[in-house]
């Protein structure tokens, strides 16, 4: 047998970095060699998160250059903005593969990412970075070195709306998007707005059209298009742990139907393991994809309004975050697709 | 002292009649004294919903004519659909005050009623019935003898959209509301759709512009606008028991902007104890108006797209059921609005 | 109309301080004049908690000594642990009446409160104080001024216990509570074991054993037993905000059947509006008494073991709180025991 | 590559019959062959769980001898108690492997059986089939034909006391087992009692020292302790999808203390890949184990009352059901004990 890839998770104490953690430990490829994390270091990872103890034995360890770095081969970076674009830099130069799951290498242009984050230290990095949607980007993907993995909200709303764009079956303009999150999506650090009994028995929309991660969408979106697109994005904050459901309601162009829309969706993803078109009258449910990288996608064509209801699931901390960001590495490495992230929805 | 009218629920053992039930028990001027259930008839009440057990000490008794109608002077029913309009009939003849919670009086068009429920078998009991939108039809609602009360999803879509379109300060066409409903709404029949594990950590939408309130909310929105509306109308289902929040995308008529639309809200309802129209910046949470009449409303103005996002919360058991059916009594009776209704909502 | 009394709640920014604001504002016989807030000081009440815009119209206030003691004549003290002693000096030395939520005037031995808590700045205070467990110490309650309002797992288990010890109807010795709590009861502060997703879908005990309710609960069964009594008493953190459920092992005295102890329990609380005895063959649910002052309670006789299992459930932030606060106050005041806590159950 | 063992699921529709389908779909050594159900024979099994599209392409069958004795090696009945017990004679009959999830063959007294369930029509086949608590019976097992897997309320109990009874650490007398399960315990046909709404922000007791898996449970305490066990066994409905926590009071034999107990599981579980004692002072959540095949167990001793809790946790749908059936099946068939079944915990 070879030798297995060595992997580092560096911010592993959040939820992204748990379930990274958790998937690596599940792959047949790779072995988990560095776990680091500012709060817990010194801490063994199964104090931090007890439901592990007897499946990971590593220590959290500081992140520290160069010594860190020689310890893996594979880095994924489960850090907040900003954090992550200095601790990438020594990573790339030793030539390691960088997946960053935070929007420090998500942008293609520069000054989308000043707008509606801060100065970025890395610019010629962010050149570099190739954006981490796996069914778009597979190409550049399998060659690059360093990632800027999606945003969950983005995820959910690229893979069913790009490929209708791209074939200019919908309008690029007044396209709308409701989505749903599970509370996880707001990270593990205790706030009053993750507390049990503010989110429990209620619902509520949030960051109505000022979430950040709308220009990621926009960005891409229009990459498919090819003209500009301006998406009104609303997310809602859902009592469950994990899943976004997207409502995307769009305007159709002419002579379309809804077999057009799933013919189009159906064939784009014919080879991608990880979406469902949904048959006709059949609709995604959050639950359906828990635990799972699935992004299942449902049309519903309205003809009188010609236009179009399409919704969208995904598990946001698997296909929305950690099962993309093994996704990208099985690309970049060779492996197969699925490997690691290969599992059967759960019946409940 | 006066004595106090005597109520009637027909139909208690759902959530609406039992919420009609609590309701009641607790109104100053009116005293429960008739409760029907064909499946429960021959019980006490509070076997069929123990936690009453000590609070409510009727039976519940099959619908007899004409000896149930003699035992009140208001008949709320909380019938399905279609079983409302044969038992009013002898009510109304009888000239008790009727409130139904069914969609039979909900119409003005018999069409329309007949084109998504079924054949009317009273369509000149539907003629005098007036719908009972507590804010919008009060002077038609004092003189009533039969009120059609609103629908759970209309209520909480027609209260902020009626002024709106009254005033024109929205465009009549192109509106959409994606609303999210807790699982009360449903009923309390099992079935495989209400089953906890089926809903818990889920999330989807259903009968997506196929819902039966939306010809109930176009006939309003119409009579608001002067002009025929269609809305797209697509509720999804959320894992809590209580509430209804529905986010609504609208397109504004030239020269407006969020404070126009905040004053013509908030100078609407300057007299309306059930309607908070938040402050600029602040959005409802259906935990906010759990166990409460009220009606919270939320707008959100896009200057770049001349859009708006509105989005309001209710209780569907209480303003979207039992709670307005009882303000609709209140106003038949010359009651003070709040009376029986003027419950404070919960920190959680 | 006489002038209503005027009330304060000292420490009103927590979910027993808003529990306290909600059910005072609906109370017929007092009126809120003072709200203070360390944290929220100068915040409008609806800004902490925004459920309450248009209800509550009150900002929160520093505690400030005199100022703020001529505010009110009733005070409740929702502070935590330790702070309240401080506050409550003054107040008694002004002759307001006191009720404090913490544990400091709960106990009848100051040693019992050094050794569980911490040394204890007015011990004079604690000697003078009475116990508000209403329903077994109502002639003190009447006459005192400075209330310990008992802690919300012990009100579960000294309701249902104290009769059966003090008519020797159960052995004082091996009583185990096994209760069950929903997660408002760990209070509004965040923290990792009150996040959404750390407690949903999750079911633990905690301080198995350990919990510093315990001896409150000794030292009254002890009174009720006329011996010493240690339960061991074992919590649980259930994933709903509001209630507790206890489940109680207890040892029989010889010749006692099921309808004895319900006998005993149903004539001890003939009198008592917020008790429900349970007949034979029902058991509580929280679900049951969620948003009301009840305590519900169930027997179950075990005939081979001569041995009982008995299950209370209460809403722990109102007959575990603030409720059993208000109905402290409504004893002291003279006013009827059920004025502003007389809700009635919801059906769900 | 050698051929792939044949799997049948008998009575696929319910929850534990679909962890089954899941668990068996990912398993290395197996192949999935047979489906039935009677409710839904003719459907494709992705319609009964549409979470499952695209990753299980088999129709349900109406199950029928001969025909469908032939399409599998090894079967599993995921049947209602009674149902089981005549399907499974012409499999044993026809030298199949079967597991059968129901009662029927879980005891090792026929009049046990016969007095908690019904006459027994196969008393011969009672007598040959092994108690599937694979733990403890894994030689039997290794060499059985006919398997009766453990209920989910007896696996949680017992793996944590039978150790303590057979080494004589614990007394057999006043054994008391507060459990607490997750809805998806009460299987998927849609009842009022788990109705959403009905189990939502409730808990409460059930079937308090009735439940019928005491009876299975005190057999194999009995075995253990070698003298007759009763246990007081109270169950309780949590609102959640999954898992069971057992909180267990018994009584220690003289000169015991903590680290005896936990030395005793440690040592009986060291080679148990799927038993986590836990370290003193941590002790088990539901959630620590859901989606997994664990069972936690942690221990507090009460050196004052010579008494101990013990606390344990499992999936119910898992180690309490289909998770301890693959178990059964790895150990019959020699796979490795772990295949198929080898989870890592979720974070969250």
């Amino acid at each position: 047998m070879t030798k297995k890839n060595r992997i580092a998770v560096i911010g592993a104490s959040g939820y992204a970095g748990a379930e990274l953690v958790r998937l690596i430990a599940g792959h047949p490829q790779v072995s988990l060699n560095l776990l680091t994390s500012r709060q817990y270091a010194g801490k063994s990872y199964a104090a931090v998160f007890p439901s592990l103890i007897g499946c990971i034995d590593l220590q959290c360890e500081l992140f520290s250059s160069p010594e860190s770095i020689q310890k893996a081969d594979i880095f994924f970076l489960a850090l907040p903005h900003k954090a992550s674009m200095s601790v990438a830099a020594p990573l790339i130069n030793a030539g390691k593969k960088v997946i960053d799951l935070s929007a420090d290498f998500r942008f293609n242009h520069l000054d989308q990412y000043e707008t509606y984050y801060q100065p970025h230290e890395e610019p010629e990095l962010l050149k570099q970075s190739v954006y981490g949607l796996c069914e778009f980007y597979k190409d550049q993907i399998s060659s690059a070195q360093l990632i800027g993995n999606p945003g969950c909200y983005p995820t959910s709303i690229l893979l069913p709306l790009m490929p209708l764009l791209k074939e200019q079956l919908i309008e690029p303009i007044g396209i709308i998007a409701d989505s749903k999150s599970g509370v996880s999506g707001a990270g593990r650090s205790p706030s009053l707005g993750t507390h049990y009994c503010e989110v429990n028995e209620g619902f509520k929309a949030y960051k109505i059209a000022e979430h950040r991660h709308a220009p990621e969408m926009n960005e891409n979106l229009s990459i498919a298009a090819g003209t500009d697109v301006h998406i009104l994005f609303v997310p809602h904050l859902v009592p469950m742990t994990r899943g976004i459901v997207s409502t995307l309601y769009v305007r159709c162009c002419p002579n379309i139907d809804e077999m057009k829309i799933i013919d189009c969706l159906s064939s784009t993803y014919e080879n991608s393991p990880f979406i469902r078109v949904l048959p006709k009258g059949l609709f995604p449910d959050a639950s359906h994809v828990r635990g799972t990288n699935y992004c299942d996608i449902g049309v519903k064509y309205l003809a009188d309004q010609n236009s179009c209801v399409i919704v969208s699931a995904i598990d946001n901390l698997i296909k929305g975050a950690a099962g993309q960001a093994i996704q990208n590495m099985n690309i970049m490495m060779g492996f197969s697709e699925t490997d690691g992230i290969d599992m059967i929805p759960f019946p409940v």
